[in-house]
């Protein structure tokens, strides 16, 4: 081990993964099927098995392993600052500027655990997809607002009947991206949401 | 969405999705930083993470990509199982015949969910990680070892304390398959266990 492991960085790369299995105790706002909130972890591996099982409906483009891989990680900074409910705060606070530059502080300590090239590596894949202007990363986000679309369909309104959501702020604040990246899905899950929303 | 949803199966696939959200509530034997029990989603999330970590300790022929996919699936049939924690039972009900025979049902069913070609993928996909045969199933299988001493090891001891887990019994149920799929991380975390052991 002593060679190749310190040209590998393994101690830190080890530091790293147990840092990582903090996000388990990142709570969202959404509910899973048996009641309780979900974690961002498991948010996680949930999104990277959407991409995976709606792969036929992403654009052209889109790199699956990519997407995939930027799902994996996206929300680690959320380690150090929580996870903002999109409905909360009259759907104001999500990218917030104060939000935002807490997310930033959040992205260099926690991708700065990692060695030199891969910490730039999953830097990168982070920035890419929150600036969702590559196929990749706008089929990611679309994603990423599906899912809770999707957990809140299967418990009859959830977030949407907590946060009085309507129709229209649904659209703005969830839907634009879902279009963007998955045209064909939000249609779909616009019809199965009616009734749940707020007006 | 008429058309190319029907050809892509977007409705079943959705309902596979919705289904595979049951895997949070999957209890495993072991616990993450916070002292709660650790479920299979977000294990499944952070063995991908690993993957991506440590994907420079993978052997030749190993395909990352596939790695990742292989693991995020590969505890959906414990939806209908349940995790059979590998030190219980006196390390003999996790691969017994009972418990095999009850995944492979599950995994009939579960995968049967998927339209024709993805079932059929994500069926091999699992079969494969099963067997352990291939170069990227067998630093899967090695990952899914790994991470549990890992959590172990951050807790002073975790399930080796419960179940009374002596170094010999580590080596034959754990350090085996990660010696096969990452022979320089093996030595490592058997001395980082020291002292944790029951003999
Ligand atoms: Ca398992």
């Amino acid at each position: 081990m002593a060679g190749r492991g310190a040209e590998t960085g393994v101690a830190a790369r080890l530091r790293f993964l147990a840092e990582a299995d903090r996000l388990k105790s990142v709570m969202r706002a959404g509910r899973i099927h048996s009641g309780r909130r979900e974690n961002s972890a498991e948010h996680s591996w949930h999104l990277a098995l959407y991409a995976l099982i709606l792969a036929p409906l992403a654009g052209e483009g889109v790199e699956i392993g990519r997407v995939i891989r930027m799902l994996i990680l996206h929300d680690l900074p959320e380690i150090d600052t929580g996870d903002v409910p999109i409905h909360s705060g009259n759907g104001l606070t999500h990218h917030g500027a104060a939000q935002m530059a807490a997310e930033e502080a959040a992205a260099a300590r926690i991708f700065g655990l990692l060695p030199g090239e891969l910490s730039r590596e999953f830097r990168a894949l982070w920035d890419e997809f929150e600036a969702n202007e590559t196929p990749s990363s706008i089929f990611a986000n679309a994603l990423d607002r599906a899912q809770p679309v999707m957990l809140n369909i299967a418990c009859g309104g959830g977030t949407w009947t907590e946060y009085q959501v309507t129709r229209q702020q649904l659209q703005d604040r969830v839907g634009v991206k879902i279009q963007r990246g998955m045209p064909e899905l939000w249609d779909w899950l616009l019809q199965r949401s009616d009734g749940m929303l707020a007006g």
